[in-house]
């Protein structure tokens, strides 16, 4: 069972691109929306929120994990990395900011503008996996109003243009837009309309299913073909409001999704009639 | 010393208000940036968050703390009081939900709008506190969007202006406009323009600095008058962003403002320098 981590619906895209790649996998989607956002946040926090999911899905009998989250990626895969996967293990841990490196260089001529989260344009790990593919530039700006008018279903309004156009004038003389945010692919057809002539935009999700292809190529002992594949979602929030606004990111409805919580600092099933309304008074 | 307690730099234009009423009282402001924002976060994430937020303020000497955020005072305060406020304790915990509550209805011939975060509209605190105070309908609208739109500073812009005016939509009829979040007083400007003629926009923060100062005077003993009022700011993230994004909100320069984060439960100083870019790799 192949795991996928974000930190909410927005990992949905890739999931969409590795389940038509690899149609005989099953597989295990992750979505933190009860946390969500993780682009604003502390790396100590991203860091902890990070473990817990990538443990919650090893639990699940997942042994590769996919961080399609871009944050996540460009903080703190190589210590998720590093606590998980040693030489020894049975576990594998991918991210996507190499796979979005790689493509974005083989798109671009030159400069590459990074649309993407404050925590991922501050990591500057797009310009150190950038740098080691060749001399491009990168130019990243952070666009933190992105991320919530998609949430709102808003990814196709003259709002939507209107945030696009306001980020792209910070990106100037750029020849490729890289979408370093799994949330964006749902504003293509507004940056279709907005972005300049000669940009080409790209969406890391379709190039992350085929290197995941590839690398379950080279390491068979990790790969399993199902008859049947499975296919669960977990997440945190409400799981209503998850499957009703993941349907938007996957492309088709969701399987029923499953209500995960934080109880003593890992993620573990919860009832989701436990969710509280009004004053919240706990003991503990 | 007053704490005012908040989930990132909203909080400081209740601060503002607060100074500019008690100007003899010493403040300390903890705004949680770092794990900003709260309002679309799980319930049990929020009273974690809090608890570590106020515990920091009684640690520096705080008697009284106003929970400035709605998203916490709307699902968190009762749990706050519960925990920290006991009859024979020396500390109180206040909020902002039952001033606003109290304002709102005050203003308005029977039909409150709301707009605030997710957490705070289905909360239900709003109906809660208005029901008791007459016969008010509140209508609420959770506005995402907003929060953003403000933190990068473009709150009077027609990108702004087109938000509210989709927002405003989902709440006709509507005599008042309650400013449920502590970003919004800052789109004013905005929200001028667009409001319907004859509906009344309320921001609570004067309302709950007055409140604040009467229930001092009913208090005397949580009450010191300084010669040399002191004002910190305390923050989880980066502590130059906040003291420049913080400006717009206070009205004036910030103090110099303190680095605080997370570390074994409890929000304790930190050195800034700590604050890791790149991979991040620990070990615990």
């Amino acid at each position: 069972m192949i795991g996928i981590f974000d930190s909410g619906y927005g990992g949905l895209t890739v999931l969409r691109h590795v389940r038509s790649r690899l149609p005989e996998r099953s597989t295990c989607y992750l979505g933190d929306s009860g946390r969500t956002p993780y682009g604003g946040r502390d790396v100590h926090t991203i860091l902890d929120f990070a473990e817990q999911a990538v443990e919650r899905l090893f639990d699940e009998g997942c042994r590769v994990v996919v961080v399609a989250c871009h944050t996540v990626s460009c903080v703190g895969l190589r210590h998720l990395q590093q606590r998980y996967c040693g030489p020894h293990s049975a576990r594998r841990v991918l991210g996507v900011a190499i796979p979005g490196a790689e493509i974005a260089t083989r798109v671009s001529r030159g400069r590459i503008g990074l649309l993407a989260t404050e925590a991922t344009v501050s990591s500057g790990t797009y310009d150190v996996e950038v740098a080691k593919l060749g001399d491009h530039q990168v130019v990243g700006r952070a666009a933190p109003v992105l991320p919530p008018i998609v949430e709102e279903g808003w990814e196709d309004t003259a709002l939507a243009r209107e945030a696009l156009r306001t980020y792209l004038a910070d990106l100037p003389d750029i020849d490729t837009l890289l979408l370093g945010c799994t949330h964006f692919p749902l504003l293509k057809p507004a940056l279709d309309d907005v972005v300049p002539a000669g940009v080409t935009v790209v969406d890391p999700a379709p190039f992350v299913a085929e290197r995941l292809e590839d690398w379950l190529t080279r390491h068979p002992e990790f790969d399993t073909l199902d008859a049947a594949p499975v296919h669960r979602v977990l997440c945190t929030g409400d799981p209503v409001r998850f499957a009703r606004h993941g349907a938007r990111f996957l492309g088709h409805p969701l399987p029923e999704v499953e209500t995960i919580g934080e109880i003593n600092g890992r993620l573990a099933p919860r009832n989701p009639s436990d969710r509280p309304v009004g004053q919240v008074v706990r003991s503990d």
